[in-house]
């Protein structure tokens, strides 16, 4: 790369805004699954938006690429540059100033680059919750959470990030500034903006700020595991309280009795809190800002199914360790998958009337097809969200490994996009599924992304190699 | 306009969805409020969407420049043609199918055509709730609705339109149909498409299907009507709600003395429930699938505010018929304002932190500028959504309404942008605020809007004139 590139950088962001060094620029240029490694010549770290605007300004004036980075910890390869060794990253992990809290309005204003962990604080120390959660809200960033419209498990309430923020600000490939970062809740004044540029995985632009939305505290909360003998039963059972308990419902996860023996092997401590053997599991917890009578409340939800038999068991959690220990069972599943084998993941959504067959389908395909390989089947069965995935034993060979995962990628993916569902949920797409969504999408929808892509990003600079 | 395409376009859609006669094209090409009034060739009714495809292609082919069309009932000219005589009506009034109720994944697929009132309808008589709710109902259709982004008295609990809706089916403008009808709950594969179209008013492409999303039905409701001294306290309040009763607030609605006053003078029946005189009145509904104590739980709430002072009076609605009375009183505002005079509109939103300070704000400075004004200040005060309207008398002259108009809309608008509002909360951008809206968005915003109208509509041939 042009030297006069690096110096003109230096002067944007100073000397310790820049990231030369090979062994410094590791955490990087490698994403933490070591699934994907790349180089580059740089790693720049701007310290606002006027600096980012500049540096954007830079690299377009010299044709460079720019992969836009927060935590780096997606599941998908989408902040890890190529190996071609041009494309600079652009690290927005100096941007950590929470820049407004409006306990009136219910916003907070943050940069990208704080931690996901830090605006869930900073909404608690002003009494209030920013319901966003997942695995690595201690390392992520919620620049990357807009980036790639995160879910965790908390979706089934408050939504998708997508859901949860009003307002933001953009540095366009050009290094203009759009100042979107309005904290309304009605605004009618033209295209959605905001909605385009979250989950657009950095391919439009770089997120700089937002305007988050926040919510009363619960004030009380309740937790419950439940044993069926059917993943059809745990999906009945979701509507039964989806009625019965509105948007108290704040978690709703499944899991298979495949992966509550793997838990329970895996992860020391942790053990199913009911007795006997039940086909399908589900950890439900309900919350609320006036918790008088909640318990009570899931008690009653639950005794109609259970005498009816449409559950088998359930136990509520008569304090909070109780609650913390059926967390740490679902909580455990991945740790578990991890010491037992070489997973094949996938992350899929499907009308929530449509996975009970699903699973039976999928179930029985992979059987033919792959037999004798065990399959870890959980997720947040209360948006339809599943992670599909097939254990292989820790030892597979590497091309074994490509090669089965091409495979059931492909009997799995067949099967949820026929019945209209979605082959990435949660996790975006990035490099990981890339190919996977020209498979799947319609040429007019990718005609329709490919459109707006060369509206806004001209010269291709934003994120080679990802998402489209 | 050329008889050939004509004759093709009845090829499509038959003789009967065709209307050429002009005073059977009349309910067409004006708007409900008379304001906008223009000419068509033909009003086209297709009946489904393999119809509205033909269409565009043929109107493409043509060059012939097509306005989408609805219930007609929006509040700003986007759907009614300019007076060139060129552009086609394509009406959605013979789509009105009900495609799909699932109760399990809790979703309606609509065509566009069927009214917001029959997708309520459909949803209650399939034990489900679709809570988006608005004076039109009875005659604006879902389509319009989505291409809006309509807002409504239900917003604060279950958000705009755009909220409400999983997937879309549009037709392109070179007639290519995108099938987006998914009913997924997460879904990270790429741009948010079903975003950028809704509330793009028709200038896009046109909706011809969605999936909607359905809720549980409350089961209880509990409506109050609560007096203040100021509107601070009114707000204050508000807050106060939304910490201790969460979602079950299901509205919260403001309006000013005045308003109050109007309605009592020009609606019959309508009186205020409270005695004494207060600046700022509410009205306050909870409600919840789980109705055990939501009568209590809104007197526990009201009970502190009232002692501290914060409000000056409460009364809550011992049963239905005095529920409704509350809400008559809300509704009859538009109808009091009507007879009183002609009516500036404002539909503006705010961070809900600035209300206060930015009604006083603009009350003085219409006082001092329009002195002997009266003002009807009313609104969506959980959403930050005010209706924010200054009456003339009834028979003031044509130019000076016009002129009036306009340094009203200078005065309250530029109010509302220095203080990081929207000039058009929910009805939309069309005719009426297109003008302002490029006075009001950075060059930045409206040439993001601009890159991808060319992208999407490079023919420029839908719905011209509006929005951009």
């Amino acid at each position: 790369m042009d030297s006069e590139l690096i110096r003109r950088l230096a002067h944007v962001v100073g000397d310790d805004g820049l990231v030369l060094d090979e062994a410094a620029q590791a955490p990087y240029v490698e994403d933490w699954l070591r699934k994907w490694r790349g180089r580059t010549p740089v790693v720049v770290r701007p310290r606002n938006t006027t600096e980012v605007a500049a540096v954007m300004r830079l690299c377009r004036q010299s044709g460079t690429p720019v992969v836009p980075q927060g935590g780096n910890t997606g599941m998908s390869g989408g902040a890890a540059p190529d190996d071609s060794g041009a494309q600079v990253i652009l690290s927005l992990n100096r941007m950590k100033r929470i820049r407004e809290v409006d306990t009136v309005n219910n916003t907070i204003t943050v940069d990208a680059g704080v931690l996901l962990a830090d605006v869930q604080n900073a909404a608690r120390d002003a009494g209030r919750h920013f319901p966003l959660s997942l695995g690595a809200e201690g390392s992520c960033t919620i620049g990357g959470n807009l980036a790639t419209n995160a879910g965790g498990t908390a979706v089934l309430r408050y939504g998708n990030t997508r859901d949860l923020a009003l307002g933001l600000e953009v540095v366009l490939p050009d290094g203009r500034v759009w100042s979107g970062l309005r904290g309304l809740r009605k605004d009618n004044t033209g295209y959605d903006l905001r909605g385009l540029f979250i989950g657009s995985e950095g391919t439009l632009g770089i997120i700089t700020g937002a305007v988050l939305k926040l919510y009363p505290r619960p004030q009380g909360r309740v937790t419950a595991w439940v044993g069926a003998e059917s993943c059809d039963a745990v999906v009945s059972l979701l509507t039964r309280l989806q009625a019965r308990c509105g948007e108290r419902l704040t978690a709703f996860e499944m899991m298979s009795a495949y992966c509550v023996g793997l838990v329970s092997r895996h992860v020391s401590g942790a053990a199913c809190p009911l007795a006997g053997e039940h086909a399908c599991h589900a950890l439900i917890e309900l919350s609320d800002a006036a918790p008088e009578g909640l318990a009570e409340l899931l008690e009653q939800s639950l005794a109609g199914p259970l005498e009816e038999g449409l559950i088998a068991d359930a136990a509520i959690a008569a304090n909070e360790s109780q609650a913390k220990a059926m967390w740490r069972l679902r909580e455990g599943i991945s740790q578990a998958q991890v010491r037992a084998g070489k997973a094949v993941k996938h992350d899929i959504a499907l009308p929530i009337s449509r996975l009970s067959a699903f699973i039976k389908e999928a179930d029985a395909a992979v059987a033919r097809e792959f037999p004798g390989l065990p399959i870890v089947n959980f997720g947040h069965v209360g948006d339809g969200n599943l992670h599909y995935n097939v254990l292989l034993p820790l030892d597979v060979p590497h091309e074994e490994y490509v090669h089965l995962t091409a495979g059931l990628n492909r009997c799995v993916h067949d099967l949820v996009v026929q019945r209209g569902g979605s082959i990435s949920a949660e996790h975006g797409v990035g490099q990981l599924r890339r190919d996977e969504l020209r498979r799947y999408k319609s040429t007019v929808e990718m005609d329709l992304m490919l459109m707006i892509k060369r509206a806004l990003d001209p010269d291709q600079l934003m994120n080679p190699g990802k998402l489209l």
